[in-house]
C-alpha cells in the first residue's frame, strides 16, 4: 500500500544528519544539523511537486492541492528535531510517513478533494528551547510570538536569532489555516504495544499531567549523637511518601502513573539527619473525569504521612495540563482502517506530549502509534521494526486517503 | 569547688574571637581567628604559671608540674577550633574547664604528685582540613606527619603552610609524652541528658561507625509512557530500603543509630523514572561485640529489598572505625565523683568522635558530658546552662585532683 523501501531509505538518509557514534541522532532545534534536515525535507517535498512554505516560527508545510482548494486541510506530520543523543524514529517517522503516504497516493493517481498538508513543527522536543512543542503551540494559540522569540537555550541564544541564523523566518501569512483534521503518526515510546503484541495504537488522547515539588521539613541533627527516637528525619518521611505514591499509582487504572524523578536533602551531608527533603512528583492521567481526583489523592497521601510523623510540608505547583481528548470521529476512522487491514490494534492514550496535543485545539485530531522496541526512546538504542513502520504508514495512508476523499 | 564566674568569663572572652552575628563562633583551624584564640589561651596558661609548649602539629600544652615529675602525666583538654557558624561551647569547654580545674587546685594550694597537662588539640572539627581530630591523631600514631602536613583545605591551602603562617610550628620534642590518663569534658551534642534530666554523662566509649554509599540500579524510562508495571524504579526501591533501615535502627538498643544523609538520582529530571539512585548510610554502634553485626544487618536489609524488586546494587565502603572502649578505672573514678557530689549522672557512649577517641590509644581515657540545650550543636544556637557547666567542671576538678594525687 505504501513503499516501505522508499520510506526506510529516506528515514536512514535523514538519520545521517546529526548521527552519533552509537547510531543515534543529535539534531537540536534550529541547529546547523537541523537546518540541513529541513533542507533535505523541503527537497523531497519539492521533488513530489508539493507547494512548500514555512511560517514565522519555521514550521514547514508541504501542500498537495485538493480538487476543492477551499475544502478544509487534512494535515499530517510531526517534527524532525531530536533530543541530544536521541533516536532516528521519534518525530521523523511522523513527517516522512506522511510524505510517503502522499507520494503513494499521487503515484496511484488518487485524487483527493481536500488539500493535504505535510507539516514539520519547530522545536517539539523542548530539548533546546523550553517548553516542548513551541512550533505547534505557536500556531494554535498556546504561545505568543513574543514569548517564543524570546525563549533562550542554555547558552543564552534566543529563539528568534537562531531561527534567523538558519534562515527559516517565514511569513506570518504562511501559518496553517483552515485545518479540519490532524493525524500524527509516532512511535509509542513505551512498552505497551510490544508487551501486548499489538501493532497499532489508536490514540484517543494525551494524558494530563501535574508537576509539583514537595518539601518536607523536619529537624537537622548530628547523625551520631541524636537517638532514633529524637529524630525528625525529613528523608525517612519522604521515603514513606514515595513508596506510598508508587503503590497508589500501581492500583490505579491503566494510563495513570506517578513518578518521583528528583530528590534533594538539606544539609546534604553524610553525618547529619536531613532537616529538609524536597522531591518532585509527575502525575499523569488520561481521563478528564479522573485527573483532578488523582492529584487530590496524591496530595492526601503526602498530607497523611507528614502528619503521622509530625513534620511539616509545602507543595509548589510547577506545571499542570488537563487531559487532551482527541476526536471520536478520527479515532473511529483509524480503527476502521486497522480492522480493514486486519491489523491488531488497541485504543490507548499517550503518556507523553506531542504536537497533536496542541493541534487538537483547532482541528479534529488523533494519533497512530507504532511499537517501540523495549519501550526505549530518547536514547540512541531507540528502535522500531521496519515491518511495524510499514503497517503504521499503511494505516496513515488509508486514513488520509479516506478523510481527504 | 571551681569558680564558675571565672570560667564563664573566660568562655565568653574566647567566644568574642570569631563571633558571628547570631552569637555563634567561626574559628576555623589555623585561621587568623584561631591564632588569636591560641594566644589568649597561652596567656591564661602563663598567668597561671604553667609551662607552655606546642608541638610540630600546633597542639598546645600547659603543664603544672607534679611533686613527682617522673610520674605519668594526667592530661585534660579538647580543642578551640570550631565549625563554620558553630557554637561557643564545643571544644572550648574542655580546654577552659581543665584550666579552671587546675587554677582551682593551685588556688587551694593542693599539691599533686602527677604532672597535670592541659591540652588544646589542632583541627579537631575537620571542618577546614579533613579528616577530624588531626592533632590528637598525629600524636597517638593514627596519622603520619607527612600525611597531616599535606592535607589541604577547600581553597587548596596546605596544613603545614597554614601552621607556619600562624607561627605555631613547634618542636617534635614537645609532643605529649608519658601520658597515663586523659579526661575530656565536652558538651553532649545530643538530647539524651536533657531528656532524661540528668546532669553528667560518664562516657564509657565512642560509638564505632561505618560510612558507605549504596547505589541501586534499575532502568531509566519516560515518566509518561512507562506503565507502573513495567518500571524498575531505583528510587522507589531506595525509599523502601531507607524506611526499613530507619525501622531497624529504632528497634536496636540505645546508642545504635543509622542515618541516610545524602541521596541522588540519575537522571535527575522531573519526567524520567530514575534508573539509578545512590545514597549514603552512616551506622553507629557503641558496642564492639555488636558493631560488625549491625553493619551486616543493614547490608542484609538492602540485599533483600533490592532482590525483591529484581534490581541490582553495589556498596562502596567510605570509612569505618570500630567502637572505642574507654578505661573502666577512669569511668569508675568519674562515677564515684558524681556520687560524692550528689549529681545525677548516666553511663553513656558518645555518638560523635572526639580527641579522646585517639587518646585512648595511648592513655587510660574517659569523658565527661554535660547537657546540650535541645541537643543542638555545630550551630549558632548551641547552648549549655552555666549551672550545668559548673557541675561538669566540678566533676572534672575532683576527678583530676583524685587521679593526680
Amino acid at each position: 500500500m505504501i513503499n516501505i523501501d522508499r520510506l526506510k531509505s529516506r528515514m536512514l538518509e535523514m538519520a545521517e544528519i546529526g548521527k552519533t557514534n552509537n547510531n543515534g541522532v543529535t539534531r537540536l532545534a534550529l541547529s546547523e544539523e537541523e537546518r540541513r534536515g529541513r533542507l533535505l525535507l523541503i527537497q523531497w517535498m519539492k521533488d513530489l511537486g508539493l507547494a512548500v512554505r514555512y511560517d514565522d516560527f519555521g514550521n514547514i508545510y508541504g501542500r498537495s492541492e485538493g480538487t476543492d482548494p477551499n475544502a478544509s486541510v487534512i494535515m499530517s506530520g510531526s517534527h524532525i528535531d531530536s533530543v541530544p543523543k536521541g533516536g532516528k524514529f521519534d518525530g521523523v517517522l511522523g513527517v516522512l510517513g506522511a510524505l510517503e503516504a502522499v507520494e503513494s497516493m499521487l503515484e496511484k493517481g488518487i485524487k483527493h478533494r481536500h488539500p493535504i498538508e505535510i507539516v514539520s513543527f519547530t522545536n517539539e522536543e523542548g530539548a533546546r528551547f523550553t517548553p516542548q512543542m513551541l512550533g505547534s503551540g505557536a500556531v494554535t494559540g498556546e504561545f505568543s510570538r513574543e514569548y517564543i522569540y524570546n525563549r533562550t537555550d542554555d547558552e543564552g541564544f534566543r529563539f528568534e536569532d537562531e531561527l534567523k541564523k538558519i534562515n527559516f523566518v517565514g511569513d506570518e501569512k504562511n501559518r496553517l489555516d483552515n485545518v479540519g483534521t490532524f493525524i500524527e503518526m509516532h512511535i509509542e515510546q513505551g512498552p505497551v504495544l510490544e508487551t501486548s503484541q499489538q501493532t497499532i495504537g489508536v490514540v484517543e488522547g494525551i494524558a494530563g499531567f501535574s508537576w509539583m515539588e514537595v518539601t518536607i521539613t523536619g529537624e537537622s541533627n548530628h547523625s551520631g549523637t541524636t537517638p532514633m527516637s529524637h529524630r525528625k528525619d525529613s528523608l525517612v518521611t519522604a521515603a514513606i511518601a514515595i513508596k506510598k505514591i508508587s503503590d497508589w499509582a500501581k492500583n490505579e487504572p491503566e494510563g495513570i502513573v506517578a513518578t518521583i524523578g528528583k530528590i534533594q536533602t538539606n544539609p546534604d551531608i553524610i553525618n547529619a539527619v536531613p532537616g529538609e527533603t524536597s522531591f518532585t512528583i509527575d502525575i499523569r492521567c488520561p481521563r478528564e473525569d479522573q485527573f483532578e481526583q488523582c492529584v487530590k489523592e496524591v496530595k492526601e497521601i503526602i498530607e497523611k504521612i507528614v502528619n503521622e510523623d509530625s513534620l511539616t510540608y509545602s507543595i509548589n505547583e510547577i506545571r499542570t495540563h488537563s487531559p487532551v481528548i482527541f476526536s471520536n470521529r478520527i479515532v473511529a476512522t483509524i480503527e476502521e482502517v486497522c480492522k480493514g487491514q486486519n491489523l491488531s490494534y488497541r485504543l490507548m492514550s499517550s503518556g507523553a506530549g506531542h504536537d497533536a496535543m496542541y493541534m487538537n485545539n483547532i482541528a479534529e485530531t488523533a494519533m497512530i502509534f507504532v511499537p517501540t522496541v523495549n519501550g526505549k526512546s530518547h536514547c540512541e538504542e531507540e528502535d522500531t521494526l521496519w515491518t511495524d513502520i510499514e503497517k503504521g504508514a499503511s494505516v496513515l495512508y488509508e486514513t488520509l486517503a479516506s478523510l481527504a476523499e
